[in-house]
């Protein structure tokens, strides 16, 4: 094992490291449909984007032409302080499979925010500062996003307000007292803060929160108040090319030692990761350069690419925001309370729903014990706990590689290990304790989520 | 600063990473002081040792003159999944201190376990495989050790019985569940499982534990098991020895770019750390090769090199283990609440406290305040949220700093991050809301505890 030439992780030098974002629209010959104003069925313009984003993240939004956009050296800097994460050859696990496959996968979650959110953060972050706004809102759920966000801003010392759901706010004290750290405030959502707050307040005095609340809140804070915008974590366009850094970065480690991987793999929630990740590998595969087959893989409590419809939908399930073409399960589609917080969201970044509507990708659903089952063998011979999201990625890539050991072929398969699993520790006691179930929504539940779509025409 | 020809994290490739620990006590004019048979007063043999722990560490821990020990291959793979730790030049904290000193650090907390705890053992864990055990046993007060413990022993397949004290089982169920993860089996000290523990039981019903008790049903669980033996964490020759990998890869990545540090700083508990992290360049300063200023950092409520006495005592406060000569406050000595759980021991390591004694080193102490608002002022530039034991180094280390400020003093600065502070949020929490006091132990509590020393003929 240790006469192998292949390092056990492969590390970039700073001059090594990617200098711009590659912009997968580029290269795509069907661009993903643009965002839609809710009210006038028109595609959203930059003017009425800008009223809730910052200036230069909208023209990001909207650019399905330019390929690179050079990294700010501000923000490649901050980059320098986490990046390069780790190429890791998982040489362990493939003694322990005994699969003659050849395993990588990119760790994303060796900074205090534990994933990679964090590198959509600081750009956003950047882009407010530099615009000379005085600070940025925005919601979280589990906390991940409103962690790395709090970081970006305290670098920059920037304001950073947080609307957390309340039953988080809560159940995860730990998380709200990283942002804290950080210098972010933390609002338990919903709120008396905001209009939209004291309004579902008054009809469901005891509620606990909603990730689509939070979203409303936030938005309605950044609007209200003169220097303030609104960033969002996932989904987004702009967000996609900010990640695209992991993909850039797995690319030059693999290419130095000439590996090309066979099968790339990646958990699927809103996109971020996924997209990220495959983006120069799929610009390649765009341009007819090369082959690789890429699996998007997604929980079977949420199964939008698998069971949900290609069309128009609201990114919220408050309704507040812009109508995105994408595979959803209906904005009011509820799943079930599974641990990979990070995988509930009913649709899809609109730039993957195009490629797979195209036939460039496949998708798979995996079952939630499972997954934890994988967490905790890959745990054990690779050191790293993954959080339950990563684990999804785990999960395929262990079974793609037990596949190569029945038939004796030596794939090399890529995945994305996200995050580490901190604060999931819940979770894998539920696990431990074989309280955990499976939840598969039924064709009922989705049938009825997809009946409340909103009805939009299309050219 | 991005022109600047160090990079902001040193990584070191797979064939520069150490390949031997460097025993210290090889280049000591005044080697350290035995451990000595509670009973007899005479120096522990072998033989006594080798009834609690493995052959090779007792090895490891009566030889004085061997300087280089091979890291056995199974080790060395291990230690590439999640080395080399990086060395990171704190160009972040440095502008925002306005300092002309240069800061490098040592970030171990890149694990699972959070810490540098890991180096040793997985060296512990593969001694006791090698040796043919079935498994081995341990206390954990905080968790780190008992994590740490259980990520090597799960990577190889040994049995790992952890007595975690009782409170912490019941407060920190996460750290709990984190050993679980790696097939540990968990007990909350004091137990039913072994004589001690029913004894305390019956004498104290409703008794939290402590970790002199947990120690004492681990020693008592190892010895009663047939193929089991005792393993810990710190304070002992052999720990330092394993942790001799922190310092050795510090020292070639310095020397990498032709860096010679003037002021070496850690933080200081039972010394597994600033003793790992000291000492390739306390052998040159002892072989009058280099000198270099040593800074041990200890906190204001357990200061056992600055107010405690060189001399023989107990290393548990349930004085089963070998009596050990070193800086000590009394193994009787309670030290108050403070949150940096893995500094609040009564000694410290005897190789160290020679040194110290023969003047080769420097001790200090901070204030818990401080220490937290240091820690938050580090990573709010620097993104790593640190541990609140490595922050004590922090503290000291910005205050060289801004000393240098002062004076104008180019000194180059390098202090060990020993782990990251995610299971410490509660910590955080106290602190930011105010709640947090600092604690100064009386000259009486001393003395009362130093009054009840063993008495200890020495020649």
């Amino acid at each position: 094992m240790s006469e192998n030439k292949i390092p056990y992780k492969i590390y970039l030098s700073e001059d090594e490291m990617p200098t711009a974002w590659y912009n997968l629209r580029a290269d795509m010959k069907n661009k993903p449909a643009p965002l839609l104003n809710p009210g006038t069925g028109q595609p959203m313009t930059a003017q009425e984007l800008e009223g809730v984003f910052c200036t230069e993240l909208v023209r990001q939004e909207l650019d399905n032409d330019t390929a690179y956009f050079q990294i700010p050296q501000e923000i490649r800097d901050f980059y320098k302080m986490y990046r390069p994460s780790p190429l890791v050859r998982a040489y362990c696990l493939e003694q322990k499979l005994g699969t003659p496959a050849k395993i990588y996968y990119k760790f994303e979650g060796n900074n205090t925010s534990g994933s990679h959110k964090l590198n959509s953060a600081i750009a956003q972050a950047y882009y407010a500062k530099a615009q000379g706004l005085k600070g940025v809102t925005t919601e979280t759920g589990a906390g991940q996003w409103g962690t790395a966000l709090s970081m970006a801003c305290g670098y920059l010392g920037l304001d950073c307000r947080v609307f957390m759901v309340k039953c988080s706010y809560e159940q995860k004290p730990f998380r709200r007292e990283v942002m804290r750290v950080y210098g972010s405030s933390v609002t338990p959502s919903p709120s008396e803060t905001t209009n939209v707050g004291k309004k579902i307040l008054a009809q469901f005095p005891g509620t606990t929160g909603s990730l689509g609340c939070a979203i409303s809140e936030a938005v309605e804070t950044a609007v209200a108040n003169p220097g303030y915008r609104y960033v969002l974590g996932s989904v987004l366009n702009q967000v996609l090319l900010h990640q695209s850094v992991i993909g850039l970065e797995s690319k030059i480690a693999l290419d130095k030692y000439g590996v090309k991987p066979d099968i790339i793999i990646g958990c699927a929630g809103g996109g971020s990761n996924l997209g990220g990740l495959i983006a120069p590998f799929m610009g390649q595969k765009l341009r007819g350069e090369a082959d690789y087959r890429f699996i998007a893989v997604e929980p079977e409590s949420c199964p939008s690419f698998t069971r949900g419809r290609y069309a128009y939908d609201f990114c919220d399930t408050g309704m507040v925001c812009p109508l995105a073409k994408m595979y959803t399960l209906g904005s009011s589609f509820m799943p079930a309370a599974d641990h990979a917080g990070g995988l509930r969201f009913h649709g899809m970044s609109s730039i993957l729903s195009q490629l797979y509507a195209d036939g460039y990708m496949e998708a798979i659903t995996v079952k939630q014990t499972e997954v934890f089952a994988a967490a905790e063998e890959f745990a054990r011979v690779e050191g790293i706990l993954p959080a339950p999201e990563s684990s999804h990625a785990i999960k395929a890539a262990m079974d793609e590689a037990l596949r190569c050991k029945e038939t004796g072929e030596e794939k090399t398969i890529l995945f994305g290990l996200t995050g580490t699993g901190y604060f999931d520790l819940v979770a894998y006691e539920r696990f431990h304790n074989g309280e955990m179930k499976n939840n598969s929504p039924t064709d009922e539940d989705i049938a009825k989520s997809l009946a409340r779509l909103p009805v939009v025409k299309e050219d």
